[in-house]
């Protein structure tokens, strides 16, 4: 049985990772949960899962959850703040941490887990689009296992299995191409906060449900896929695919294509993650090719969907440029969330920021240099839009 | 380097096998080849390659081609039959033997190709049709590898690396549906020769080419796949996609499904089953998804393409059914090329051998019983239609 926490467990991936659990014979043990501030939910996980340990970032959530365990008995030591998440994250008792967290706050606790040996169940983008390569560094320093929890990276990690990394020729990671697929800028730049929520293929967190609106959640994955896979980025090929039925492929020398096939379940490639190098019996539906009449396959259109363009030059400037293009982005995001900007203001956001901290991201990439930079850039795009 | 032979190096997927030894970097050296009567291309083999072993089926051929030899100053050993057949299969100076004749001529020389430890490269279906039982357990006693070289099970194989059998859930075996896939029964009934030959993806040769229009070519990889991947029947699934891109998928229990994507280039396949576990640079071109809009789906139609519910019924009843269902289909086939015999007659002279030899197929799965009974149906069905 594999000892297993999940920071950000109230959340999308969160809940569908319990959903996983819940339905695992037994294979995984919870020992760990964090929560930010979602006392309610947190106590019907501590009421199924009678987990040993729990971190709530926010510390009134922290002591409500403290007085429900002491109310009704649950021998749970419970945790706040960051000190927690990096405490949940390095138990002695767990084999593997789920990082499905939200944006950079995901960062320490990675850093952390990988110190202490845990294999990582990554599902937290912003870990590997700000510190890829010190990330991977230290994986490969601790001999622990980075398992891609997403739908496209864990489809491009299943497609390598049985091949060598020297080998694979180009990464072609799909995109459903997000509820504005075919529109032209003059439509896009009136759409509403609603319009962009609606995805026509997942169900996701808001802040993911915008960033793939705007392509930009693509261009995260470019860049994680960059340093996943160790492959650089003149071969990676974003390839617009609707139905999000293949989550993405590989392509070998001998032009060769492997892909990865399933329904659009998130718990299929979380379960892949934590039962890797196992597979187990399924939790989600398969597809039946029998009534899929046809797949589809589009090039995006990166001059409407300037996001994706924007990530793809950070990423190739490296450095500490893919941390400004994620903080604007997070920060207009956020914005938009708040009906305080227009849709296409997000890319303009991350551009401009991308020309003002030019100068920047030619420091070193420590975690301190990250975490300082990423402040400013925030900072600076409050000051401006906010 | 290693040692290869080819049986049937004249025919198409001989000719494409020396293409990929042609430009493998000397990965390979070609020992020996043979072919039925074709003097004139197995002369230009020599020219280029240099075999020391020639084997041709055809008395008067070998004799050609010995005073080809002499001629021109060649140090070649040639052989005729059978004999010379399994000659070419067993010497010392090989490692893998490409078995790409066509028809029933392969069996032999692929059982003492095995019991001489030579690795098979498996393009001549027959051989696994008709004693996929024999096959693969000499294979298995011997330790040799039995690799797939049609595009379909070659897929399979592909999916299949780095998963164990044991989790194979499905098998999803694509067809092209040939030339008259979507025509009713009323269309079919009239079509000529030419229509038949007439295929919409592949380059191949007659037998197999009219094999594909019939659906039977399906049909027996249906029976060949259920040997190779030790899948019961219930588990294979015929899934109609004109495009040919997809070359076959397979299923997992967690529901994941992992396809094999490339052009329809047999060199592909061959490729990879020559470098097996290795992949080399490419010897076809790669596909381009930005230029591919669509790749579309369907049911097989198998009360039209009866053929098809003929293999399943005979690989279902097992024993020696699928013998008499491939030495009716070779006769009727050869019938249908020499117009002797219109279309729809192919499916109906299989299922009347089918009926008529039922008591047969109990008999032991000995080579001696295989070989007997298929002489036994073709002289049924000629003598009933020829």
């Amino acid at each position: 049985m594999k000892g297993i926490s999940i920071l950000g467990a109230t959340g999308s991936i969160g809940t569908q990772t319990l959903d996983v659990v819940r339905n695992s014979n037994d294979d995984f043990k919870l020992i760990g949960v964090t929560a930010n501030s979602s006392v309610d939910k947190m106590k019907e996980i501590i009421k199924e899962f009678n987990p040993k340990y729990i971190g709530m970032m926010d510390a009134d959530s922290a002591i409500k959850i403290k007085e429900f365990c002491l109310e009704n008995n649950f021998k749970v030591q419970v945790y706040s703040g960051m000190e927690g998440l990096i405490k949940i994250s390095t138990l002695d008792e767990i084999d593997i941490v789920v990082t499905s967290v939200v944006g950079m706050i995901g960062l320490k606790p990675t850093i952390a887990a990988i110190e202490a040996k845990k294999d990582i169940a990554l599902a937290n983008k912003e870990t590997l689009v700000v510190a890829g390569e010190l990330v991977m560094r230290k994986a490969r320093e601790e001999g622990v296992r980075i398992l891609p929890v997403d739908s496209e990276h864990g489809a491009i990690f299943q497609a390598l299995q049985g091949n060598e990394i020297k080998d694979l020729k180009k990464i072609i990671l799909t995109a459903s191409g997000g509820p504005f697929r075919g529109k032209s800028k003059d439509f896009i730049k009136n759409v509403t906060l609603e319009e962009a929520l609606n995805h026509p293929n997942w169900s996701m967190g808001s802040k993911i449900t915008i960033d793939s609106a705007t392509l930009m959640n693509k261009g995260l994955e470019v860049i994680e896929a960059h340093w996943l896979f160790d492959c650089n980025y003149e071969s990676i090929q974003v390839l617009v695919h609707p139905q999000s039925i293949i989550h993405s492929m590989v392509e070998y020398r001998d032009a060769s294509i492997i892909a990865q096939i399933g329904s659009p379940d998130m718990r299929l490639p979380i379960q892949y993650a934590l039962n890797y190098p196992k597979r187990k019996e399924k939790v989600a539906k398969e597809i039946d090719f029998y009534e899929i009449t046809s797949l589809t396959f589009e090039k995006p259109d990166i001059d409407t969907f300037k996001c994706l363009r924007l990530a793809f030059d950070a990423g190739k400037k490296g450095g500490l440029m893919p941390t400004v293009l994620n903080g604007a982005n997070e920060v207009a995001v956020s914005l938009f969330l708040n009906k305080k900007i227009k849709f296409l203001d997000i890319a303009d956001i991350i551009e401009d920021a991308m020309t003002i901290f030019e100068e920047y991201t030619h420091n070193d990439i420590t975690i301190d240099n990250i975490i300082e930079l990423d402040e400013k850039v925030r900072k600076y795009v409050i000051n401006k839009k906010g």
